[in-house]
């Protein structure tokens, strides 16, 4: 990779992320801004940057730290929140998303950012880059707050697809254990399996399977099994990685972002109730601000598509420079770590695995 | 009913509650001290309270507001977290959550109080109380804080049962518009259908059915349909009742209460961090009070349980005197509204329109 790297005009020798410019609520500006904050921090980044040319030539003119950081790659067309990922996959062949992805299936970046519409850049990804070997159904991984040492935990899926069968189920554990060990640093995470109760006669038929398919396949995937967690343990210190189907992990995702908001607005309010209560606003300034940094979603901003020939980083759509720059710097860090590779190696040898376990039952006149 | 009620022995033209002093985690004497409460308060209320008599009188003795307001019934089996469902269905006449149950088949009490294990009471509830016609399956309604002028949100099903098909799920807004008329005094409820996005073509292939069939019900049931809203709508303003099968509630809900927790916790790191930060929590502590007790769990302390003959107000485990006194009170206003009859008399009609349309349109050749 380093050596097709090198030949990008970006920069040599240094990691190379593909940025999406268009198509987030605060255009090409935010973006920009953003990449320019990551290249002032960063003096190892280079960039690939999609959008109308001029347009961005412009921008990028203006930011002293980019100077001789970034390739521009012309494209006119852009995917708007409202296109149909179907519309997008016939015709959107001159957009800026497409142009992004394309620059990890050439090769020529490792990792692609964008904050456009979500759906589409799902879609897009999965015919650009095309699924893993063994992976069925690609999944979208989340960092979310928690009690844990990390200060985050991972959970997936939380909206590639809204079913998922105990096959997937597995997949998803070995693709977010990879996720947590590389993004996080933690050698051998520790997963949980989302239900309605910890008990194992517990929850829907398919989490029961998934439950002994990946208890069985732990060891050898190098993670640790904590059992069936319940909603309470997604924040909670139980386990590192959430495992769930896409439905349950979006409505929980947005269930939590509600509520973290409406706390937040509350706090708002009353802190502005009375004279003494707006000075203790004041007085409360800095760990106020501590708290926010804390659970901030712009520094966790960036769902990850896992399960793809390429990673590719979702930004928010309404990401802010502060966004955009925790987006790259996420790519960054998977770019550096070999993610794809390692995640791609992992999947491969757990799905051959399985197969061995499953023709070993065959053999033995057990189901398959 | 109120023939009935006046016959107990816990005061002529009272409200007549009934309630199950064993099973939580702080035992009867929180329960005695939560009833007492609400008797201090409210004087309509009487109690039907079913333990260990000898235990129960002592603590009952202690408690001014109590004399003259509490019928004993002695029942010294204890139905505890750990005890399966089934086992408590073959096995726990003796408990004092079977008696509570009884005293509502009975008539002598039109809403019963629990804090003790939620699976068992919703089992034992099936049995004793048996499902309204019409009613394929109850579901568990719970109060969330929320953007909307009456402070909360009714989300249903939280867990009654991980699974609900297209004719649950309008069962489900039916239950939930006759409880937010009931117990928030909403004459014309909003009901919102939880999914992944709002858009009409999202999500799974029950949710679009159960779409067209609430939308198809809605005038005739005296609720406006608001279609799909997502997990960020349950403390939003969108809608004022979310449905949802119990599996997902269940996992909204537990998230929800998680991250308000870790919120809450990472706020007191937040003011014990320095002199300043400790100074600035004695001032706003009046703020941070009412804030406290707007989202306090304790004060929508209460799953209810719907779609039973009588009502059942589900009480967490942990709930101390504030919590028990937070369930009384809803299970006050719930039976003085006659929540129990208008709830079956309106599923009563919806079924019959259902099966109306299904006839019609059998007739006209469409599909049943």
């Amino acid at each position: 990779m380093t050596a097709l790297q090198d030949q990008s005009t970006a920069g040599a020798g240094r990691t190379i992320i593909s940025v999406d410019a268009m198509g987030g609520d605060r255009g090409p500006a935010a973006v920009v801004a953003g990449i320019s904050r990551s290249a002032k921090k960063n003096p190892d980044i280079g960039f690939i940057l999609h959008g109308p040319k001029a347009e961005l030539d412009k921008l990028v003119a203006r930011k002293k730290p980019l100077a001789g950081r970034v390739e521009i790659r012309d494209a006119q067309g852009v995917v708007t929140m409202e296109d149909k990922p179907s519309h997008v996959m016939r015709h959107g062949k001159d957009t800026s998303m497409w142009s992004a992805l394309d620059a990890v299936r050439s090769g020529d970046a490792d990792v692609c950012v964008s904050c456009g519409n979500t759906g589409a850049l799902m879609a897009l990804s999965m015919v650009r880059l095309r699924k893993l070997p063994g992976v069925n159904r690609p999944a979208i991984a989340v960092l979310w707050p928690s009690r844990n040492p990390q200060g985050f935990n991972v959970m997936l899926d939380v909206g590639a697809d809204v079913r998922a069968d105990e096959h997937d189920l597995l997949q998803y554990a070995l693709m977010g254990a990879s996720y947590a060990r590389n993004g996080m640093d933690l050698p051998r995470p520790r997963i949980g399996l989302l239900n309605v109760g910890t008990e194992e006669h517990k929850g829907r038929a398919e989490l029961k399977l998934a439950h002994d398919l990946i208890k069985s396949n732990a060891d050898r995937a190098g993670l640790d099994f904590v059992g069936f967690v319940e909603g309470s343990d997604i924040p909670g210190d139980a386990c590192d990685v959430i495992v769930t189907d896409g439905f349950t992990g979006n409505v929980a995702l947005k269930t939590g972002e509600g509520t973290a908001s409406l706390i937040g607005d509350l706090l708002k309010e009353a802190f502005q109730f009375s004279p003494l209560s707006r000075l203790a606003s004041l007085l409360a300034f800095t760990s106020m601000q501590r708290l926010k940094k804390r659970i901030d979603p712009r520094r966790v901003n960036g769902g990850v598509f896992l399960g793809l020939n390429g990673t590719v980083v979702k930004s928010h759509g309404s990401a802010d420079a502060t966004g955009i720059a925790a987006a790259v710097k996420l790519a960054h860090l998977l770019s550096q770590s070999g993610f794809s590779h390692k995640l791609a190696a992992r999947v491969a040898s757990a799905s051959e695995q399985v197969q061995d376990t499953a023709t070993e039952q065959s053999e033995d006149g057990g189901k398959e």
